[in-house]
């Protein structure tokens, strides 16, 4: 089996006025589709950022892939390692480390590498992962402050969520509709006493419910440490309170709960610094920029080898990562915390035929081959027409939060 | 696919009176192979240790495999666990560390599975382990202070070598019919200095090949930092040379060369203690008992991300283990150092049609299905024979020794 042809296509679709330490989510959210094909009929895919850097390396990488074998997953990964050398690569997408170059254009071509070799042997994507270690995977309520609709925009079907109350009519709405038994909170956007006031209204109006807070590294180390101080006994996890690796572990000290992060241990090297610093207590997991699903096992296993939890990290994204993360889940032995995921604020847009559905708070693992997801072509083309009109091509926050509020600035700390 | 049966056969072969600091290896070494069968003339093979407590511990996981998935390597590991929870799982074959039970008798099992995947889909394991980082698999010339015969039995083939010209001689003999481009002696077993004089002679002999030193944690701190002064400069590394990971954390403070290890660091578990402790600068992976293929590329993923380099071990073996550790460095892409192998000792006896052949000191990666050997029945047949007559069942180097040497003691440290 070789590749015979690998597409690249880039896509948009609407996402709410979602705010958070950077600005606001823009009215069209980015990514972009792989699928390779190769004989027999079949195919894999796999779903990636879609910013136009980003999309120019994932389009030369996947003209250098024809003919490749998909089994041989390091020849690949030196085909993408020499298309990605040399150019730029500083992108960092709004963290504070720096997430190795080669995995994040990798990643999307092992996710489909891995679909075609589980579709060929007739299996689950998580079979090729080390076998099945639980049925289904936990996913949490991705609690966002949002503006009731886009400028000039009519209302989204979401409402407003702008102060405590707000907050907690969004955790319903969202623990109505799927389930959720963990909920966190993206922070940063306030006054630090407002987002603490918000969890301790969550925290009465959902009693049993694991909470989380993430202010994206809002917050100076003395904030950071004031509100652990403040949520002490009401958070499961602190996530990325304060920018690096030191700062975290200057909160780690002094803090009640574990710290999270995504965005200060981004790649492989910055596990050893971290972890010997005991600067995070958790670590989100994200294939899209470790280098794909057994980059993130790696990682997993890393973690449960120096003490360290996992859970896992999500961007704006549809069904092909959510099958994704959720093959990758059912492998890892060691999850221990419910996933983020930005599904929900998809409403129900998607680029495969059946997206796995969230029931109960969770996906059931799929049984069927490979990813257990289909493209689904028609919404793949209007997503691209989507993406070739709406004009965006870098995400930018910021400068969207500029046009409503030309003083804005993204500062981290910000408090 | 189901795992139709799944066999086991222990088997012993003739081996020569290797010495080390335990004593002296017995006229019979013991494995145990294990095959998997499965649907469409599908079989998948292993092999590992044949001491008893071993073997039955690996007879009774094979009756509960039966059924068994060989894509679900998770499920097959619970399997394991269930089995082995509860026995008596202190054997530490040699090791000063305790390896995890549980990963040493999973290890054939995985092996064999992964050798059925590989063939179900027509690749090499090395596929399923990541794919392909080099051609060959590189591996040392493995030289043993040695008697010229056992006791009462006719002088073998390889003479004797109980000075620094008999270890030279050894080392040229290996070298002109193998080709090894590195050399390894198991020290241990004379006086240090005995064996720093030894060195300096294989050095003085061959002034291109990289020296290794292995006392088997014969000499106590002290020793050892001594004898690392004597070979500074000599050596590509020094192997255990004392126990314990404090003890090989005092002698890495002041010794020129890095520490290597399979003795102290034989677990995921010992992994952080060492590395934080720089006790070790190569840990020797071990798939037999770190758990399989995919646990040793985690291990070598986790030393490569905590800057620590990589080589392998060996015990006595035959050429399925060969072939498992070829596919295994095959995928290792900071496999830095050439493995040990015992396989010169084996004098070709083997348990497989085709062994790999050893050639310019390295074996090339097969292309073929699998793990690129296949089962010789009739091989399996005798050395089953030759176990059910040889009497051991244990190996015990030390009570051999002292069958010779009524007043030998094994002491670590020795000297």
């Amino acid at each position: 089996m070789r590749i015979l042809a690998a597409t690249v296509t880039p896509i948009a679709f609407p996402d709410p006025p979602l705010l958070n330490s950077a600005g606001v989510h823009e009215p069209w959210a980015l990514r972009t589709i792989v699928e390779l094909t190769a004989g027999d009929g079949l195919a894999g895919i796999g779903e990636t950022y879609g910013d136009a850097p980003h999309l120019g390396l994932v389009r030369t990488a996947a003209q250098a892939l024809a003919g490749a074998d998909p089994f041989d997953l390091a020849a690949i990964r030196r085909t993408v390692a020499a298309v990605v050398t040399g150019h730029d690569t500083t992108d960092r997408h709004g963290l504070t480390g720096t997430p190795d170059p080669v995995a994040k254009v990798f990643a999307p071509f092992e996710v489909a590498c891995l679909d075609l070799q589980a579709r060929s042997v007739g299996r689950p994507v998580h079979a090729l992962l080390g076998g099945r270690c639980r049925d289904s995977v936990a996913f949490s309520a991705y609690l966002f402050y949002k503006w009731a609709a886009h400028p000039a925009a009519p209302p989204d079907g979401f409402g407003a969520a702008l102060d405590p109350a707000g907050i907690v009519a969004q955790a319903r709405m969202l623990v109505d509709r799927f389930g959720f038994r963990s909920i966190k909170l993206k922070g940063g956007v306030f006054e630090p006493d407002a987002e603490i006031e918000a969890i301790r209204t969550l925290r009465a109006a959902f009693p049993d419910h694991p909470l989380r807070l993430d202010p994206n590294c809002a917050w100076s180390v003395e904030t950071s440490r004031k509100v652990a101080a403040a949520t002490d006994g009401l958070l499961e996890y602190l996530e990325d309170p304060t920018p690096g690796i030191d700062g975290m572990a200057a909160v780690a000290r002094e803090a009640g709960m574990p710290l999270a992060t995504n965005m200060c241990v981004v790649r492989f090297a910055d596990l050893r610094p971290a972890f010997s610093r005991a600067a995070v207590g958790v670590v989100l997991a994200d294939h899209h920029y470790w280098g794909g699903l057994r980059a993130s096992v790696d990682l997993a296993r890393m973690c449960d080898t120096w003490g360290v939890a996992v859970s896992m990290h999500s961007n704006s994204h549809l069904g092909i990562s959510l099958a994704a993360m959720v093959q990758l889940g059912a492998a890892l032995p060691n999850l221990t915390h419910a996933a983020d995921t930005h599904t929900p604020w998809q409403d129900g847009v998607d680029v495969v035929t059946a997206p796995l559905p969230i029931v109960d708070g969770a996906v059931t693992v799929p049984d069927g081959p490979g990813l257990g997801v289909e493209l689904d072509r028609d919404m793949l083309a209007r997503l691209h027409e989507n993406y070739l009109r709406c004009g965006v091509r870098v995400r930018d926050d910021t400068a969207y939060m500029r046009t409503v509020d030309p003083a804005f600035r993204k500062l981290r700390p910000r408090w």
